[in-house]
Order: structure tokens, then C-alpha cells, then sequence
């Protein structure tokens, strides 16, 4: 099984990948977690150049590369974890591509399909679940998190991050737009919940998709 | 006007490069000569992680670093030159893709023309000079450059010279068929002749083609 985890960043995706695993590993699931971009020695090398690069990344550069740590990733790790019948959870996917790329930076979405199936080999998520959050409050809830006053600066930022409110408005619009098109196997989540409530209904909606899986 | 080198390591292409831009540059012109992988801060870095990487990297993962570099030389220094009356010389394009993760590595060549569409915003070379040589002599001429003893340690070789005559074979043939496909622009050479004789080719093949630019 191949979960997925999307969001805006701030909206409580690695406290519920993390949460999950722990679950599924107590219930005698083997399970591998993983974040996007990154996972492999090479996928982490462009991991920093995409998120630590002081120099401008033109979009297409941006999605070519996000697109080359994702084949290395999927190529070498989740395709062989799967077929090993490992459970794969990951942070992040070609939605967030989808997403950020495309709704938010403006790349046409035919294009990204095509980039994106290169990318995979084809693979896609079981089932994906994305935590919606407003900008405004993922930004309050990841400088509180980090412990910098609200008055900080703007380098304490990553690359992606300083994007701007409006760049991630765009990309959770993005995302309401993905759960139309991918019904079967997007979940959208208000991430206002408290964490153990959101926790509990990903639990009854992986119940509900596979109920052998949990038996 | 936009020139491309063409040939498997150790063609001469940097020579003929060299004494292009040097000719057109006495000729009044002004000249802007590139290589690839690399040209931007961040194209560099992308030729670091292709070209040092001690790690594999499947042939997906190369083609979109390969292209994602492309995107951002193609973007930020080739268009703004060509659009300033720059002259462009560059030693290696997409040809390259073609010959060395089509041909070489067996990626679908429908495939690469669609990413290589995508990396280069439809931007096509003018002109492309490939400099035709067998791989043993290639690897002969190269290693003589080095003054690395014949008896050579693999580790000397860095990641793609490393891939093996069989792989350079097919890169050579690759280089052969798209001279068929590409025949308005594609001019082959013979790497054998002398590095004089071969710059004479290259500049009366651009006095025919360009008579206004070299009057």
C-alpha cells in the first residue's frame, strides 16, 4: 500500500506521517516512511539545492529537478519497498508538483501530468491525504513551532517558504482542485482539528478503504 | 545566431569551440561561449552532482538533471544573449540527451524530445557541428590529454566517461542516425583530420550557410 501525505507546509503533515506509522507498525504492518524531495543520497543532494540555493531556480528548472529527486526516489526505494510488501508512507508526492508548480508558480498542468508520469513510472497513491489549512495560520503555526518571534526575518526563510501568502494561496486553492479531480483517492482534512481527531479519521478512512488491510 | 558542438568526450570539441570564438570574435562579433552541463550557479551544481556522484543515478534521474540544467541555462544566459545579438556557442546541447540517455541508455526517444521541448522552450541550434571519432580513439586521445599512463585506474574516470566503449558505441551511433534526422542543421565532421583542417570545414560550412554574416 502506497499512502500519501499533501499540504501546504504548516499544515501537520509529519506529525500525522509519524502518528500513522507508529499505528500501522503497532497493528504488525512493516512500514517505510519518506519525505519529498529527498530519500536517496542523490534525491537529498537536490533536496538542498532546491531548498538552501540562494540563487533564482527557474520554475521549469524547479520542476525538472523536484521530478529528478522523485525518480530516483521512486526507482530505488518505494517501487522495490512495495513489491517487497512494505507499506509505503510518503510526505509529500507528484500532488505536491501538481500543486505548488503548477497551480502555484503557473506551469501548464498537461505538461506536469506528462513530467510527473515520467517521473513515477507510473505509480501512483492509494490513497493521499491532505491536510487543509490556510496560509495566514500555517505560517503562525510553523514560526511558533520554530520559536521565532513574528517580527523575523525574512532569511530565516527556506526558498520555498518565501514565496509569499499569495504563492501559497494559490497552492491550497490547487489542492481543493486536485480533491475534484482525484476523488477516489484524495481525503481532505481540515488540519484546524486537533491532531488526535484528524488521527482518528485517517485511521477510519484507511479502515474503510481497505478493510482486510485492518482487519 | 546559436552554434552547438556535438561528439563523445575527447572529439576535440573545446579546441574547435576555442578556436571559433576566437575567429568570430577577430571577425567583429561579439561571442558568447557555454558548456554543458552548467553556465548558471545552479546548472553548475546540477554538473557536480551529475558528473562527481558516487552514487548511481538511474537513467530518468539523469535525463531531468541533465535537462533541469538545460532549463535554467537556456532561461537566464542563451535566450537573453541571442536576444542581444550575442553570438552563442555551445559545447553540448540536447543533442547530447539525445545521443548519450536515448541512444546510449535506451530512454524512448519520443520520450526525450518531449522533455527536451520542455527544457529548451523550443530554443533549437542554428547550426551543430559533431566531430565524429571511434570511442577507443576518443578514450586514446583523452588519456594522452591527462598524461594518465594507459594502465589507468577506473577511479580516474568520472561518472559518465566510466560507462564503457559499448555505451560510447552507441552514443556514437546515436550521433550518426540524428545527422540523418537532422540534416538541415546537423554537419558532420571527422575528428581524425587535423584540429587546422577541421576549423577550415567549420568556417566555410558558416560562410555558406550565414554569407551575409561573414561578408
Amino acid at each position: 500500500m502506497f499512502i500519501t501525505f499533501e499540504g501546504i507546509d504548516g499544515a501537520g503533515k509529519s506529525t500525522q506521517v509519524k502518528k500513522l506509522r507508529k499505528y500501522l507498525t503497532e497493528k504488525g504492518h512493516e512500514v517505510l516512511t519518506l519525505r519529498e524531495p529527498g530519500g536517496t543520497v542523490v534525491a537529498e543532494n537536490i533536496r538542498d539545492l532546491l531548498l538552501t540555493s540562494k540563487h533564482d531556480i527557474t520554475p521549469i528548472g524547479e520542476l525538472l529537478l523536484f521530478s529528478a529527486s522523485r525518480a530516483e526516489l521512486v526507482q530505488n526505494v518505494i517501487l522495490p519497498a512495495i513489491e517487497s510488501g512494505i507499506t509505503v508512507i510518503a510526505d509529500r508526492f507528484y500532488d505536491s508538483t501538481t500543486a505548488y508548480q503548477g497551480y502555484g508558480r503557473g506551469i501548464d498542468l498537461q505538461l506536469l501530468r506528462q513530467i510527473n508520469s515520467i517521473a513515477t513510472f507510473g505509480l501512483e497513491p492509494d490513497i493521499t491525504f491532505c491536510l487543509d489549512i490556510s496560509p495566514e495560520d500555517a505560517l503562525i503555526r510553523k514560526f511558533s513551532e520554530k520559536s521565532i518571534p513574528l517580527a523575523f526575518d525574512e532569511s530565516e526563510l527556506d526558498r520555498m517558504e518565501s514565496s509569499g501568502l499569495a504563492f501559497y494561496q494559490r497552492v491550497r486553492e490547487g489542492y481543493l482542485k486536485l480533491a475534484e479531480d482525484e476523488k477516489r483517492r484524495f481525503v481532505m482534512l481540515d488540519a484546524g482539528n486537533k491532531t488526535e481527531h484528524i488521527h482518528d479519521l485517517i485511521k477510519q478512512r484507511l479502515a474503510a478503504f481497505y478493510p482486510d488491510f485492518f482487519r
